[in-house]
């Protein structure tokens, strides 16, 4: 899964294809509840690297994105080798908290196949403590947390 | 992952034990967000069965209980090797939707580690439109159910 | 998943007991080949802990379990709603090297599903270097494991 | 997880490049054993789409590739962030089973991640009768196939 698509414009958000796998569904006929999650937390990560998050800076400080809430709406369940567009807009800071919105895609059609967003904080592992955002978040994106 | 605790006086609701497991975990030393939902997902299910739901039915029918909407509130993490009690219990229910109300406690302490609730209804596959559910829901559980 | 059934005789063994839910399967109908490799883990895993392995002892010391090997042979696609026996069986030991046998049989109709072995060894993390096997492997199981 | 590059030469090849996120890797550190599997199947899938296997077609005769046998050998552990080279070969066929070898690459060092090979078949679901491979088997790779 990598970036396909990205609106130069907006930085702050990110657009990856994804193409669904057997994995990813169920008997039922259908992408599971779980996989969209996974697909989400994909290109949220990949938005977060784009913005400036290093790999190797979370190990090192042992600070990483905590998710604190999620609310998903399923609208219509995605198919096998569905290829999807899975859109992820970085939004509002409060505090050590700030949401991701999302939603998912399928192109042909342009079917909305899921939405929602999630509220997110940096914490330091293992203390476990949320860290206040740095006044210019998400520009520059990490270096200023303090814990 | 079996039900481990019951309460005879509503079975509305049932409580599983489960046990976190490596890959349940990731890197950052926690749980990963997605994995409770896995364990929410299967005290649910066994719940739906202890009410009626026959899985033999679900096949043959081609009905199946599919989520339309999830809110989760990541209150602490849990860690490998952790038992937890993973409680679901099924609330009011309006027209086609039915809501499922779940928390996961760490009995050692009684920590909150994860609460929320799903909406979800009965769909016909493939034809994917959700089904009216029976005055009497949920007693008995599914039998009524008309496509 | 919790332990159900354990020869009393052959602590080097055990069974447990899982139920199919949907997120195991995938559309073509059966347990998808992944989902087969969760259950033989969880399995494993509470054996180690029956045999003495302690997840405390495993996060201070940083010495953690880890597949060198996986061989799996898929005879019958297990469904959705199915409940099966994971039988996992602690074998040969040679140096740094241990081998798990393993085999998930449907009691109704004593059908087998999957069998395979693993190979694993204990490493010290981050460094990466599978410890020697302490000589009264696998009693006591860990205590003796030198870095 | 897009194919990233393909030995034109070679349609019997394909390597995607994948980047490991948190939910692949465990508390252990490193990538979870079973994620690994994952990005085989992905690029297996993807590869054979590229020789001429249709989801559709798939779909509407009920025939899907199964997984019969799998070996995998684990060399060194992926890390989050890690990006990765995924290579599947389609190799030998005999009778209804052909195989496939795949190996994941860390091309920054070069480092031998995973390596092994899968059997699969075509199967026609729900009757699980594996199907004999066409004569002229990978090119055309699924019209001739009989039931």
């Amino acid at each position: 899964m990598l970036p396909s698509k990205n609106s130069e414009l907006n930085q702050r958000s990110l657009t990856t294809q994804i193409q669904v796998m057997f994995f990813d569904t169920d008997v039922g006929g259908g992408v599971h509840n779980i996989a969209y999650l996974r697909f989400v937390e994909t290109t949220r990560t990949l938005l977060a690297v784009q913005l400036g998050l290093d790999w190797k800076w979370m190990q090192e400080q042992s600070i990483f994105p905590v998710i604190l809430k999620t609310e998903i709406d399923y609208h219509t369940p995605a198919l096998v080798g569905d290829l999807l567009d899975v859109t992820v807009h970085l939004g509002e800071a409060t505090g050590v908290r700030f949401w991701c919105h999302f939603k998912i895609i399928r192109p042909a059609g342009g079917t909305m196949i899921v939405s929602g967003k999630q509220a997110l904080a940096f914490v330091k592992v293992p203390e476990g403590k949320p860290l206040r955002l740095p006044k210019t978040f998400p520009t520059p994106f990490v270096p200023e947390l303090k814990t």
